[in-house]
């Protein structure tokens, strides 16, 4: 399994991914599935993904080796002009590595389910954050939702609807993920640290922040420890059930 | 969909059901999914159903009309001498009824799935909680885990994770459900109101309070916009992310 979130603020974008992944539960490993496309003072293009690895790994190498192929004759994800164009290449991606593969991990009835989150900014566009699905289409975040979740998305998705706001700072905004992933971590094993972390600041374009936090990291263990007592605390000063 | 959850606490148990049904998003209703069976003195016991309608309903309407049959040789919910014994006659129900329907659901590629929370007491014996699945089987609650849930039990459990205490008061419990059935409602259409609660003080042998929780509740919409508040300003007052 895999948790994967990404917002899109007033003030930039913020994804965040976690790193494992396993074919049963005896078999667990680590592996990036934050990837960084960046060109300072051009574009700055996250994907985070979801599903088969073997089959989101290929998607991110031929995104790769195409990246700069200017024989093609078409926008790829360095030179596309819009997100919505970044969007369309990635799904075509999709469908190629589809057309390669699909078959024979049909006749092997496995799955070929991947997802990706796809957020950045191009030039002087806004900032954008699209869902791409396994067929290769897609859709957007817009103002009312503002966030997408991919993977085990249901035991984070409590706080995030209660706090997200399009106007919350980045350091907001990764304070929740945070947490969004905290509550996720205890309760699916398949989810695991540890977590790829990315804040962007709207038109600057570079990354502003990168970061990964370890198992032992001390913010988050505050953190995770600081919100459970809230919570407990919260919880004790509700109105009493009248029993 | 469904959303039931039941504690066994030190004091007694605690039951909450939703009762939404729904055969595709345009066919929803309101069907009671909370059973209670007692005779005071001798024994509560309480069910909470997951999964196909049908056969849930067959399930209960087979234990009710089994419940004083003497001709049958064997014990029934209303007789059996402990909650183990009970446990194993709601398994036998389920079995009959795949015996019954089992045949005809599968040539229609229907899904047989149940699942049921069972709890209750009888006698000096102290009170317990089983879940029972679709094969007829079951696992009990323990101090480890004091609590179950069926049905969409991921948006709801994190709460339950980090509050449930075997020594809390039933009136806490019952508080503690509602919160958790509200995260739930909140993130799934097919879990709805109103909710059946149901709370058993231990040894008494009667039902201590059974109550619907409407709609328009007072109490739970106090509990839902407290909790958003609550959750709201416990995340300002945690630490910072550095930027």
């Amino acid at each position: 399994m895999t948790y994967c979130v990404a917002l899109r603020l007033d003030r930039g974008l913020v994804f965040a991914a976690d790193t494992r992944t396993n074919a049963g539960l005896d078999n667990i490993a680590t592996f990036r599935k934050m990837h960084i496309f960046e060109k300072k003072g051009d574009r700055v293009i996250a994907m985070c993904a979801a599903g088969n690895l073997a089959v989101t790994q290929s998607v991110i190498s031929l995104l790769r080796e195409r990246a700069h192929d200017e024989t093609l004759g078409q926008p790829t994800i360095m030179t596309a002009s819009t997100m919505f164009q970044v969007a369309r290449v990635v799904g075509q991606a999709v469908r190629d590595v589809r057309e390669i593969d699909g078959d024979a991990l049909a006749a092997n009835s496995e799955n070929f389910g991947v997802s990706f989150l796809l957020g950045g900014q191009i030039g002087t566009e806004a900032p954008r954050l699209f869902q791409i699905y396994s067929a290769g289409n897609f859709i957007e975040a817009t103002e009312d939702t503002p966030y997408f979740q991919i993977g085990e998305h249901k035991y984070g998705k409590p706080i995030l609807d209660r706090v997200t706001r399009a106007d919350m700072s980045l350091g907001d905004a990764a304070k929740l993920v945070l947490i969004s992933f905290d509550s996720t971590l205890r309760s699916n094993l398949s989810v695991g640290m540890p977590i790829d972390l990315l804040l962007y600041n709207r038109d600057t374009l570079e990354v502003s922040r990168q970061t990964r936090i370890e198992q032992d990291d001390e913010y988050f263990r505050q953190l995770s420890s600081g919100w459970s007592d809230a919570l407990r605390d919260a919880f004790s000063h509700l109105p009493p059930f009248d029993v």
